[in-house]
């Protein structure tokens, strides 16, 4: 995808949200959701394609910390950093170092399946930083990057290179290529269809007769 | 219960803390604690009568959205909505449609023992909001409305339509509606003795001394 | 340790964070954080010995409050109540009571394996509270003190009394005293390190050569 073209793509996503593009996803039947997953500093919405890595455990050796492996100098600007850290919260693999790397490269965000560290710090830069926890162990001598730009699979979601990734306050959703383009016209219809309810109900209409009016069984075939 | 009762018993209770009811509701051997039902903003503090919502799980139909069920419609001003999803984090029972006509309602918040989405907009909403999780997969298709104004079960605590509701950010209590007016009456009880002790103590008493002088064994009995 | 002694290793010990302690506790092969033990207000960073505190599980006698027992007109000021409740989310070992009296004493702060209650009070004292839950269910009549000033185990991690707590934004940590002032040496190397290769890297280097010219590998070596 050349650059325009993810451009173009932020900015039609980046004004729907994690609910509308999930309804989308759903009538597609496809898993999306990267449960447990969670942002760590409120008010980010973060899009743009997915750079996955991903670590395996290994034996800690004492005396030395072995390092976990480098990966950020080849991520594009304007892509989400995805790691796969098999959802480990006794070690991280994401902090300051990583963090102050990925906004000098232009980097959107970080999704981290697993634990992150240095949270005061990355809260102040307001980095966009989704953990499945914190705690400040390092990842050093614990964990190690064994592939890059590979498949990913994260709880009943799969994540290729070059997925799209959207993140906001309820979570992670991972949008296939593929189906890019049908799940951002499914949503934009999606929000105008609820959009067009809120709307109805804030006027006074029951909630029952607007969603029957509206469409809201299928708010993905939204036209008005 | 009518209107005018019910509006003084706000005015009792919200004045107290979910700790004092607590303790009230343990000197009657009541549980009364929602575990795992955390507050999704912070500093919220509601309280009145429940009105009960019972999920249950469906079998996910591919290519449409089965409505999860109405019952906004139907709750009353000022009372709170309890939704029992069998605390499901997999899927969502509230969101900002719900949000809105709760608002324009005047319902006073919701209790959900699952998932919310929406999040942003509900805070910015400063609608209280009380939840195991969040997540941004809809309910529909995954979840629905089997009943309403029926008793629940949410873990060792049960909820039956008009039982009293109080939340806060310890979390969220329930006080069955035949003990409400002792548990208010033993809860400030429990508050003027750890407000005495509170006084005693800032004033350079010994804890030890100031709990025994001040009855803090049977906070309830308080007479000063 | 005199008072004057505590002082200076605390302001030593403040300058850094719980990311530059945990990987000098690494070098030396000592398991440090007490995992799921986490901040309660943002952006707190404490120090200090620990003052610990043990309790355990009591059945419960309807119609009193047997009292959880007091520890608290005993801690020395400076120091760091550390409470051995056995992880228990079902009730609480810390609230409002104990933080007054706390605040009055010059205590630093609470960890508490274990929940806590009157969060929303605690918070607007920014009392510094380290804890496993938030909930508002009493420890009275449920647990109860057996022993002050004792080896404790939370986890894989051994806290005797006058070991010393560092905790912030990513959680808590124990440094054993007889290692105290290697680990403070070390963090400070590991600081420095850290520091070079974020100087390095926003100046434009890569990370990869970053971290091989200023030495990551080991860290708490550094000399400049």
């Amino acid at each position: 995808m050349q650059l325009a073209e993810i451009e173009q793509i932020k900015q039609q996503l980046i004004k729907l949200d994690s609910a509308a593009i999930s309804d989308a996803m759903d009538s597609l039947n496809i898993p999306a959701g990267l449960s447990g997953i969670i942002p760590r500093n409120s008010g980010m919405k973060i899009t743009g394609p997915a750079f996955t890595v991903r670590y395996e455990p290994i034996i800690p050796e004492q005396g030395k910390f072995l390092n976990a492996g480098n990966y950020i100098d080849e991520v594009p600007s304007g892509h989400i950093v995805v790691v796969d850290n098999q959802g480990r919260t006794d070690c991280t693999s994401w902090g300051n170092i990583l963090t102050y790397k990925a906004i000098q490269k232009g980097i959107e965000g970080s999704v981290i399946y697993g634990s992150a560290r240095d949270v005061s710090e990355i809260r102040r830069l307001s980095y966009p930083l989704f953990t499945t926890g914190i705690y400040m162990v390092s990842g050093k001598n614990r964990a190690k990057v064994v592939e890059t730009q590979c498949a990913l699979r994260i709880g009943d979601v799969n994540v290729c290179p070059g997925d799209w990734i959207f993140a906001d306050d309820n979570g992670v959703l991972v949008i296939p290529l593929q189906h890019l383009l049908t799940v951002i016209e499914r949503a934009e219809n999606v929000e105008k269809t609820e959009q067009a309810i809120i709307e109805a109900i804030t006027n006074g209409e029951d909630l029952v007769s607007a969603r029957e009016k509206l469409g809201y069984a299928v708010p993905w075939e939204h036209n008005s």
